[in-house]
């Protein structure tokens, strides 16, 4: 039997757009489900004192040109340096995580990171947020409201701190089978976990 | 023509480990020629403020396990963890250097690797470091000596600066057409970079 994985994943981070654009065709190609869990990956970040890349301009340079190599590789289109990091994180996040309960979190997931890297507009703020939502047929004044409340803030910090407590520090991360995969070049090995609980081919 | 690929890492890394056990046979099997350029990664990552795993325990204890996993992918033998960090760092990437010079260094890094992480005896420090290298027929005492030589520390740092200067801040990374690589798992990316100045199969 398929085992199905978690997405776990963070608007904000920039790796996490080589994954989000191609999931949806990658999971059908595949025959794969795949949750797509968003939370708050700077919280767990800022806690486990794992900064990346501030202060690093020779390691966010090659960042952004890895991306951008990456990005060829899978006929996306790119424009780099994106506007990082974002300000507004946590209610990009937010959002998804209303859209995800309500049934369009992915489809948002995908529009507001086009915007974010292919128009340079960053997520979680306008006008990235009322033109993704607008895009996918949301109304955003109802959207941006309701993401606002105390419900969907206290659902986001619980599901970091369960998507935390799975051992997951970066996003994207993919858990299978209690095992945790970091990183967009980490999906085909998540997925060929899943099915062999290793991640050589087995012959069947 | 095929262009060479510049291999760039430190003894002292812990990924290093799972490109310098099959890299030999990589090459052969793919018809590529890797130059192996020892340098002190240690000595950039300080300078550039780039400390990815001390005080990082859950991001540490992921690092193991993902070499773990992607050493039985390559049917490597590994224990896991491995003793990290090396105190002597420099001295094995110094050792290492001569040996580039002198025609013996790729197995001697080799077989370093190998028993720092299957036998879980640090590399740079005894017994490792005579061990490792009567394993290839040198005799340490003389390498110890010349290793230990103003001129080795001298060359070392001179390398260590150029490859910096090439954009490398990490062990291992390779370099082809001026372009960096970082990481075991971006070998294939640079191998198909240095074929087509693309990560996509261009047809022929």
């Amino acid at each position: 039997m398929m085992t199905s994985v978690d997405f776990c994943y963070s608007i904000g981070s920039t790796y996490t757009y080589l994954t989000v654009m191609r999931l949806g065709e990658y999971a059908r190609r595949k025959g794969i489900q795949f949750r797509w869990r968003p939370f708050d990956v700077r919280a767990i970040m800022l806690e486990q004192n794992n900064i990346p890349f501030s202060k690093k301009p020779v390691k966010s340079t090659y960042m952004w040109r890895d991306i951008e190599r990456r990005a060829g590789l899978y006929d996306l289109p790119i424009r780099v340096p994106a506007p990082y990091p974002l300000e507004n994180l946590a209610f990009a996040n937010q959002v998804a995580l209303l859209g995800m309960k309500e049934g369009w979190g992915e489809a948002y997931t995908v529009e507001t990171y086009r915007i974010w890297f292919q128009d340079g507009l960053p997520a979680g703020s306008e006008p990235n947020l009322s033109e993704s939502l607008q895009r996918i047929g949301q109304d955003p004044a109802r959207i941006i409201e309701m993401a606002s409340t105390p419900e969907i803030v206290a659902a986001l910090a619980e599901e970091t701190e369960a998507i935390k407590q799975a051992g997951v520090f970066g996003s994207p991360c993919f858990v299978v089978d209690g095992e945790v995969f970091w990183g967009d070049d980490r999906l085909d090995d998540a997925v060929q976990w899943s099915r062999n609980g290793s991640l050589r081919n087995v012959p069947s």
